[in-house]
């Protein structure tokens, strides 16, 4: 094979493994895709031990298929891209490595093979394919807004956080005393945050009346701010989505006015014909 | 009877069952309203042991009857439409049938009784009946805001699940090891559904530290990723308000086009003034 | 006394009753709200058994004296008010009679003392007291909107209610058959609106594997609905909002143009001098 | 030490104390920041009584150096600061003096030392802190929408209170006779407060199918007025966002005032023919 034969097949390797825009790629990726889900059942399915006892064999062949597809895999996206060693620290790297070892890993130590349930990560690779669809404007919609308002969105975050702390505390002091299910405060603060955030377990409760009291208004507190980043981000996509509404990019050539409605055929201002 | 009688008889009919501009096709709906709630009811009922063993012979005999004013009503609806397939194969004529059949078939099989609850699926009749009322303009405004952020939430959705079997696997390596109620994969998936969306049952909980830790910030995110949701569909919502709000009720003299600007001195689709 | 006294001085209790102009009118709402907030901790209290056990007297003593107070003002408000008939059948006057009549039913029946809590229905009389105070704006504000949005908030209720009945349903046919919690379909709708709601008791939850999946299903499409009475509530009071801001009201008396900031002093279109 | 020597010691030390604009001054806030957390773990884990056992010397002795460097911290403030009295009893002097105290009290008095905890109130200064960095922005954002809306949310907050008090007796009333868990009123209300703000614990749920209905209402209604608190900050948040997009960037150049409307010729205030 000459050198130059060997570039051109590792650039159209490359092409399918990291692009979309050919026929192959898209194959390459639809049936990526899949493989990925069918990993992941497996694994969930394995995990379960009454699916395990009965199907052991089939699920532990399927896996070795699986995992030398995803070494395979791996190997070609090292061989293909430019800089391998950027590749292979990269994000996505760094799970495509984590999902193929753990099963290599049991066939020398015990106890590791649980870790092959890492290869969930594997999943948000699945938005990185979703890109080539229709939905990534959405996506890439929604990442705009999350980017813009994470300064509020982290300084909201941390302030629950802490009013948990505090809360959790306070119902410490509150509750210690009796024979409560509050008995340090790491278990109060958690018991805040299920309660803040309307989750509510129940495994914690309090039995004191002034607990039950405090444990109301924290109740309604989490109720009221709820309201806070949904306002926070409501109020970002709102303001992106009348940005989005240039009316029209049109300008009038005698008058030179803008904003002209989309069908518009003559100018608003003038009467001038405008150019369509 | 003529042929043209017998035309002009199954129009009427077609005329009362599937529209309500007449007064008994107003009637027909609401009448058929009230026997498919009659009929939940009594489902609902039959479905309570303590009920059903002190009113069993009543609530047998009511449900023959509701089960041949629906055959009566299968029998109308294909008669008078003009195409029977169509209808036969269409959302609504399957559950039409679903609601009749499993009554029937108790005769001849034992056990298919219970199917008889499929009949809560002509519930969703309701919506269409309730297109006569004064709702149709809420209803289809809802319909179409949902229809426009499609897109929008079933990324979101997807996101979600994605989000919650990473969780779930990651809460079941952390718990796994200890006699807690993670056993499998699946089941730690569905804790993390229970938790991100805040309905927090409480069947399952975390017994670690760690993993009462991984678990509060499931609940903050969860807490705070409600926000996305309600942000696409008020935005959407707020931009259709918006949109609805006529620029201008302003009509050419020449080409009667509307939707002027507000500032328009010439027509945007004919060049002709406009009186201002 | 004359008659014009005696009329003197109904107009005047009327006046310290109904309105709050006066300065003895404010101060009789003020005793009202109170009396009332005092009455619902009595009763409170006494249903709490350790301390009706101990404090039996006072709580029985206090009552009467409210009762008592209750009484007259009830009397007072049909005497003072120019159609007694009128008051006595209206929303207020009937929850005014209910928060007295127990107390004297209980001398002569036992058992109907436990309706003395009826008289909770008075704290609804706050809100009308309240109307006095400067908050009037902002409840009007609340009021309002939920009228306006009252058609698209009952779609939406509804839809809840007829989904959770659908979706019950389905959960009563797949676990009916196993040794489940979903005895019977009205049981399974709770379970649907307690999940669905986000709220999750925990008191009823699936077992299968298929019914725990479309709980998940169900819980993420209650995560997500949730957006929509938000949306709602958000567009109505978004556009009140905005409606609220009209910038000003001036219009030029040289070029007609309005729309001028509210410290203009000069025309932005003309220069002229504005009238302020 | 001359008179002057020691003022310009004690202005020093009242910039790195209270001010942050120097680099001193950014290292005390920063060191802060980080022993307050210290404190926060330490009395974290002395609660964990496992924990406490094994390392009760070491978690005694690091208090007792906090304890000192609080002390030391509070005795600098208030020499350095104008007004030590308005210190004293500002709401942070108080919170900085309860943070110290509780640990001197345990040598004498037993039982006082779990109001070390009363420690976790210090966190609220790490809000004070995080003023100095690019934070500070959003959250003055956060308090002022907050402080705006304060009105309409102790409104909202009162009628969800009432409400639950109202909801609470009902269904105190409807169970009471039943052996259930509404063994009093205010558990109810308890109960009724924990059921409209979506957090469900479980520990307290209706038995009587007429409980379970009024139940459903309540979840029902508090899955729908979640939306009022959220349409009100959305809201409020929507025109601070609209009113920040400053409409102009002109300044008149006779009289500076800026904020022109974007149509202008002439300067609303002093009627200047602007540049456009």
């Amino acid at each position: 094979m000459s050198k130059n034969a060997k570039r051109h097949w590792k650039t159209k390797l490359h092409e399918i493994i990291y692009e979309a825009d050919t026929k192959p790629g898209k194959l390459f990726d639809v049936i990526l895709l899949f493989v990925i889900i069918a990993s992941i059942i497996l694994v969930m399915l394995e995990s379960v031990d009454s699916f395990d006892s009965k199907y052991h064999n089939f699920l532990n062949i399927s896996e070795w298929v699986i995992t030398i597809l995803f070494t395979l895999e791996y190997i070609a996206r090292i061989i293909t891209v430019k800089n391998p060693i950027k590749y292979i620290f990269s994000f996505y790297g760094i799970i495509d490595l984590l999902s193929t070892i753990p099963k290599y890993l049991s066939l020398l130590l015990t106890g590791t093979h649980t870790l092959v349930a890492l290869r969930a990560l594997r999943l948000m690779r699945i938005f990185r394919i979703l890109k080539l669809t229709r939905y990534i404007g959405e996506s890439t919609n929604f990442l705009r807004a999350l980017r813009v308002s994470r300064a509020k969105i982290s300084v909201f975050l941390s302030f629950v956080f802490i009013l948990c702390i505090i809360l959790g505390t306070v119902m410490y002091l509150v509750e210690s005393d009796k024979n409560s299910d509050f008995t340090s405060i790491p278990r109060s603060v958690y018991w805040a945050i299920v309660t803040l955030t309307t989750v509510g377990y129940g495994d914690i409760a309090p039995a004191t009346a002034l607990g039950q009291f405090i444990a109301s208004l924290i109740m309604i507190m989490g109720y009221g701010i709820i309201a806070i980043p949904t306002g926070i981000v409501g109020a970002e996509m709102s303001r992106s989505e009348r940005k989005k509404i240039p009316t029209n990019t049109q300008s009038c050539s005698n008058c030179l006015s803008n904003e002209h409605r989309d069908e518009a055929d003559f100018c608003y201002n003038c009467g001038e014909k405008l150019n369509t």
